[in-house]
């Protein structure tokens, strides 16, 4: 069981450097575009989870450079969630190119904050479901 | 009468793009740090002016590009206060490199904003009085 | 004549600040997407004109912030050049958010910069038939 | 034998989220100040190492985010290279508040590319030197 999507996502000249790459600070931009956009797509809208209390920070990210990306690239980003989320939601990241490239892997981990609680607690059911890890 | 502060910022190497000039959307980075600084050295912390209630909204920005600024460069960002603040409060700077050439202008507007209230006010004593506009 | 485009973008948690806005200073991005992506409906590359020797650089920008935006907003970012270009080109841009509110209008001016003989020039034939301000 | 270097940098307005925090993806920011100062505190500036034709573009990334950094914070970059580099260079980064408190750990891997030869090389011996992995 594994929840995958995918998006574009167009690399802008403010994001570049004066190698001519996408900056290496940059990618985390585009992670989170990733996983916000998966979220949507599985009908969960970030901006109304923690509305609704919930914010999820990010606890741990790791990236691999393999090749680099440049301005005006229309980049692939594909984000998975592999393993059913707990107290942690992992994310996997993927960024193509337009030539079916790898060019970089990364992931996050994230938690689910209660922010009235003041604490960290277990993935809400409706993130369960609508990543397809409970089925109703 | 006027109040004037110069601090240094240097360009960092994600600030950059790939013609090798600071990112021309990054000067309102410097902006920043050139109001936020030029108001601590008047003992004006924004920080603290924000947990009292009153919020400084930007509401208009004006920029003159003259020369590029580069990787690495020292630039000075020369802020100044010309007009007493009223409902409004003008910022205007100037950015020197290290060789004294001034690459770029600009201004900036911003309006004190109560948020409880939830209406612009007039600029607070504290602020005249920091910033040498009124005398206790 | 004029040349009007219009494209969406959408706000992300990293461009918000802690009042909850997009920063101030994010806008520049959004005005790039616009003329960007402008041009690009013409069929005007920006990176080919670019390697073609002629660069634009930005000399000048206007920002009005009428109304704030917020994450997830997704906006349309309206670009339109009302002068025919000639050592300069100007972008306007509105941005208005999905109530079809204005929250904010601007203009930069570019000029086109032959890069191996290191001098402005007039704006290229291409650029002008392309936005519709030379017929051939 | 390590290498160790500290500077302090201010989190600024336009770096925060609507959490309130640092926002996740301008740690790399912080980590370029602290890799580059710490460099340059050993006589090394990488602009000249690059303009020698030697790049050292970024191949890995790990973060841990302990705890959070909010506007206005005071940050120390601890920045460390604990082992002798050869085709790589790990730096390894600290990022703690004012109160002391651990906030953020790093490391980033980078390597030595010659931009002439189109291939990644050994550290040149300069670097080892100023880093104190070989005396001379």
């Amino acid at each position: 069981m594994e929840f995958i999507h995918r998006i574009q996502r167009r690399v802008s000249y403010g994001e570049t450097d004066q190698m001519g790459y996408l900056y290496y600070g940059k990618y985390a931009d585009y992670y989170e575009t990733g996983r916000t956009e998966a979220l949507r797509s599985a009908g969960l809208i970030y901006k109304e989870l923690e509305e609704s209390g919930i914010s999820m920070p990010v606890i741990s990210m790791e990236i691999r450079y393999r090749k680099s990306a440049y301005y005006d690239d229309l980049l692939t980003i594909e984000t998975a969630v592999r393993e059913r989320p707990g107290l942690r939601i992992r994310f996997e990241y993927r960024i193509y190119n337009e030539g079916g490239e790898l060019l970089n892997e990364g992931k996050t981990e994230l938690v689910f904050y209660d922010r009235e609680r003041r604490r960290v607690v277990e993935a809400p059911e409706g993130v369960l479901v609508a990543l397809g890890f409970v089925t109703i």
